[in-house]
């Protein structure tokens, strides 16, 4: 089956109290970003991106993708108002007949493993959501206080959500929810059932400066 | 008040595939359970410490605290069966009139500031639970597959939990049941509420390998 990974770098990185996104932010001298992209391309040999940036971005997007190891199986399109919009401009340039990874750009921690893991897994389930459990207690707030969270079936959501591509098309063509917070979330609405799988520790998302040394330290440890 | 700080360091550190647990192994030169008792020493210096350690690191938790930076302030007992039973060991040592903080061992980047946080929050309340909110999407299982959970009502529970020690010595009074995870919920067990505070995103706990490594970026980030 073709397969296609949407990956979203549409962020302004107001977070990381920096003018550049943090998807741009240099990680081993190589951007965020270009670690994402490069991990996508070598998982399969006829993997293509299509990435979403906002647009004045996209000629640091195009500088980034021509040294990847594929450029020319890369795309730039450009996001939209929420990841909603994003995705959808992204899958925009996604046929039917594939298998969609969408993917956070500030997640480059990601092994080519889980990229496999997710493939074969949407392949027989339709879809495929990588998520970790928790390491902590958790609570949620209930009208008067607070209890606790059976933390034994709480999963933390991770990327790539992968999708059979005719499904998350289909979904998209639904109206913009605010209960949209992800893909899994998109696809559920028509009445899908989320399949998790497995998920990585160091999968994490590259959203304060603390997370850039974290993201180095994880990278040293792999050499 | 008395300030008392329990500092639980009794596990067995399988997970961490060595044989020596994880409270005892090196960080900068400085094993992780002396940047623990020294974080809490600081923070006040009537701060008193029960270590409640595994009977066969007596003697190891004996060297680590002579080299703090207030040995007299440290006594060491022996820790139970589950972490209810380690905690209830290390209360025998408390009196009724202090703020007490139950810490786990392998929490050392807290700062000085989230202890005094606590102590403040917890005179006032009788309780105080640090806690800090979840950056991914959650699901939690179901009868028949998975659902979101609202992320914004969700917080991702931390340590020290700190109790008016009256209220926390008259808890653990209750006999032992499988739902006491943590502190709070024993406590929550006789019917009070659970005060929840704003706790650190550095306040991790050292359970895997690579936690070590994040561990010393974190640190190396703060001189």
């Amino acid at each position: 089956m073709k397969k296609y990974a949407i990956i979203v770098a549409a962020g302004s990185g107001k977070r990381m109290g920096k003018l550049v996104p943090k998807q741009f932010l240099l990680l081993k001298q190589k951007p965020v970003l270009l670690h994402t992209l490069d991990v996508f391309l070598k998982a399969f040999d006829d993997m293509q991106i299509i990435l979403v940036v906002a647009s004045e971005y996209v000629n640091d997007a195009k500088t980034i993708s021509r040294s990847s190891v594929s450029p020319k199986k890369i795309t730039i399109t450009v996001g939209g108002e929420t990841r909603f919009h994003s995705v959808k401009n992204g899958l925009a340039h996604v046929p039917e007949d594939a298998v969609v990874f969408v993917h956070d750009g500030v997640r480059c921690l990601l092994s080519e493993k889980l990229i496999m893991r997710c493939y074969y897994a949407a392949l027989e389930k339709g879809n495929a959501i990588p998520s970790v459990r928790p390491v902590d207690s958790l609570r949620v707030e209930t009208h008067n206080g607070n209890v606790v969270i059976d933390r034994d079936k709480v999963h933390i959501i991770q990327t790539p959500q992968t999708f059979d591509s005719k499904i998350l098309k289909a979904a998209f063509m639904q109206g913009y929810q605010e209960s949209f917070t992800d893909e899994a979330t998109v696809v559920e609405e028509m009445g899908e059932r989320i399949n998790l799988v497995e998920g990585e520790e160091n999968n994490i998302k590259i959203t304060r400066p603390i997370d850039l040394v974290i993201a180095e330290s994880i990278l040293s440890e792999r050499l």
